[in-house]
């Protein structure tokens, strides 16, 4: 295990943090809070420790897939402690877990809450909670890779531990560039999400926040009725600007390359626009008598669909009050979530496209035993190593989802909050269902419960095994 | 596709649901019930077509997996079909749609009823229903095997196709004999339960129907209250024999061949009790505040949890009204089920075994990857196929879980309902939660709902593929 490099990269980590808490500390000079003294000093001594951890960089590059796990994890933990501090010296969060929660739900791009009154908060603080969900979108490593030289072989298990979904590879043979695409048409989409919104009437603050939230799918709401209050067109350029952050991003560089044939064949692509369309038409239908116009309920179903398979978790309704029929399919999109290689959560389309192939296949198998043994996704066939690393991520899934709903029901939550808490976070959207609805908050947990959730949140966003790795005893007698 | 023995068989099958019948005609002349009558027209008629199509037995013996397939799902459909005309015919289920959940529910060894009042039913119905759940339990075709020579290559086919759990092997190299001896393990077994339930007083019509359910894991109870009339003593005793009827079957072959050592070394055996142990303290701790003593709820807690691990589905108290934890963990056991290998249902704990060890070899393969790429179960190498047949039964059973629950809440299930009632069917147990809880029914349900579970039954009890195939657009070429 190459220690020092470790040490390396989490020192870089701890620089780069100390400079966003900077941006949080130009926001409090602009609205004259005193909360951005807290952030200053938070970022102050994040940047001194980022600097005595990365002074000198390694000779030995060496950088396997362990390595890479172990670094993410520990960033992610990092990033997450780190920017909870401030939280707890403004006084705004005084409890340490429930900073650490709320700070965790934002890097992670969840958006559940455990704040009761959001628009007491300073805008130092908004903007810090909407600004993590941004760097946690694409992930900070990710960031990294784009803006610093880290030369040397094993970079791609840097990226391959953090990026959302099962076939992150390679746009481009170097690594950096893959990166750089990524971050750039993420920013590209980010502005133009910010000036429609200013376009469309909405204050240059809650434009920020809203973007930010958007853009990494995470969900903070600034309003303590999230995106309810804002105008209609407004709601749909949010409905619009969620489903296109859960697009997997090859897509969006096929686009840049200006291969559109290319990018409207991606299956995973064509199949989750495709869940959103029946998710739409079929709760449009199921809630049109509660609404006033058929407009007012497509306008309800596609925002809360887009919110749900994203994972970002904003509402305009509470739907915990529509019909069973919707809240299940809800539950449903909550589980399927977003697109690989997009800023989304969730198990991702493309993996559950993989279980209708590997079904169909099966079938086929019984069938026509000599067939051949493989099945196709994108043209390719599917590789062993594949096979594995799905086959492993649903047992890791259903393993962790069992064992976390259990402590909530322990401590008093209803199954159905219970449940949904659990797939609010694990899939890192936001709002559950019953005590955790759109509505609620997560404040009311018990304490054990909000540990399993901070657990749950980092699970999900890591994709489970980076995660995990960090709990085996035969990875802590080679670290230590 | 060798049709000529597909229907061969399926004449046989006709042939024993015909002697079946003639069971409850006997008990109805001992009863003086005027509902022999039906069951004896049923029964001849049953006769008649299955001597027709077994009169002559074709040349060609070949039968692959795929005739496997055809002629499990075939058998079981027209067994529920045929099983269900008496109950029409008698009146006592007058809508044929409900005769048929009741019987599919009785044959797949579920036991949910659509029966409202279980004690104003005729014996000869009572009866006929706990026998089904008996015949079911060991597999119809594991019974036909066993009692009449069909020779020829692929007899394993129609084992493999019919028998619960990833690992059915042959016990001794001829499938017949194997065959056999399940069958006389199965039958001493409920011989002695039967026994033991008159020794400890209860009455003989009462412990035929509740020896029968027992050892096919079914659940009909023959009064309203189930199991809970009868004393502590007989709770006892039925919780031990269903949990014992859980147990993987080649444990018991193991003892008859006086190898204990073999059988208590068997994993999934092993990790039975374990969670058994585990269900049953916490539950217990759990529930003590509102029983008399702790002994009465260790009794309840027990009971409960063998009933539901086992997919046997009888029940002493209303577990609805316990606390959420304890039914958050008895929604845990319904998904787990039983051994593979037994009359239980349910995913099975050889694969949730599977899906710890995979989880754990993944997470070693991250920080040893050039270690070796496989694990282990009982001492023996996973092979691909099996690791191919779990991963694509995990693909089925999730999809089918999920549109599955969709209907129920279309049709005005609330989640728990709708959730527990698919798993409560899928699984073969019986009982759910809210609506379709202990002291409930299904006989609320809509019709669409009873359609689908009725299939998920089926499916359930068929471990899916068999089922699927059917819907092949492939086979129905071939077939045809």
């Amino acid at each position: 295990m190459n220690r020092s490099m470790i040490i390396y990269v989490l020192g870089t980590v701890f620089k780069l943090e100390g400079f966003f808490l900077l941006i949080p500390v130009l926001c409090s000079l602009l609205y004259r809070e005193q909360e951005g003294l807290p952030f200053l000093i938070t970022g102050v001594i994040s940047l001194g420790i980022g600097f005595l951890a990365s002074f000198r960089k390694p000779d030995n590059h060496a950088f396997f897939l362990r390595e890479g796990c172990v670094t993410t994890a520990l960033s992610w933990i990092l990033l997450s402690v780190v920017g909870s501090v401030p939280f707890v010296l403004t006084g705004e969060i005084p409890s340490f877990l429930n900073a650490l929660f709320e700070t965790v739900s934002g890097f992670t791009t969840t958006g559940a809450s455990i704040l009761t009154d959001v628009e007491s908060m300073s805008h130092t603080a908004l903007l810090w909670r909407s600004f993590t969900h941004w760097i946690g979108g694409m992930g900070v490593l990710v960031f990294l890779l784009a803006v610093i030289p880290l030369t040397g072989g094993g970079t791609i298990n840097l990226m391959r531990a953090e990026s959302p979904g099962p076939s992150v590879g390679k746009l481009v043979p170097k690594i950096r560039y893959t990166a750089r695409i990524l971050y750039s048409i993420y920013l590209f989409l980010t502005v133009i999400m910010l000036v429609l919104l200013l376009l469309f009437g909405m204050p240059l603050f809650d434009a920020i926040c809203t973007a930010l939230g958007t853009a990494g799918t995470g969900g903070f709401g600034i309003k303590n009725d999230s995106i309810a209050g804002y105008s209609s067109a407004i709601q749909w350029l949010v409905t619009v600007f969620m489903i296109l952050f859960g697009v997997n991003f090859n897509a969006f560089y096929f686009l840049t390359l200006r291969e559109f044939k290319k990018a409207l064949s991606l299956e995973e692509v064509r199949a989750y626009f495709a869940i959103i369309l029946c998710a739409v038409i079929v709760i449009t239908l199921n809630i049109a008598g509660s609404f006033r116009s058929i407009f007012a309920a497509i306008t309800a179903a596609a925002f809360q669909v887009g919110s749900i398979i994203t994972t970002t978790g904003f509402s305009t309704v509470d739907f915990d009050q529509w019909p069973s029929l919707s809240k299940g399919i809800l539950v449903l999109l909550m589980l399927i979530g977003a697109c690989a290689g997009s800023t989304g959560g969730g198990i991702k389309v493309s993996r559950i496209l993989f279980l209708g192939k590997s079904m169909h296949h099966q079938v086929f198998s019984y069938i026509h035993p000599k067939s051949v043994r493989s099945f196709k996704m994108d043209g390719h066939s599917i590789d062993e190593e594949t096979h594995r690393g799905i086959q492993s991520y649903f047992a890791a899934y259903l393993l962790i989802f069992i064992i976390s709903v259990l402590p909530l029901l322990a401590e008093g939550c209803d199954l159905v909050t219970g449940f949904t808490a659990v797939a609010a976070t694990f899939n890192n959207i936001g709002p559950g269902l019953a005590a955790v609805g759109p509505t609620q908050n997560f404040a009311s947990l018990g304490i054990l419960s909000k540990w399993v959730l901070i657990f749950d949140m980092l699970a999900g966003r890591l994709e489970l095994y980076p995660l995990l790795v960090l709990f085996s005893p035969s990875l802590w007698k080679e670290l230590i």
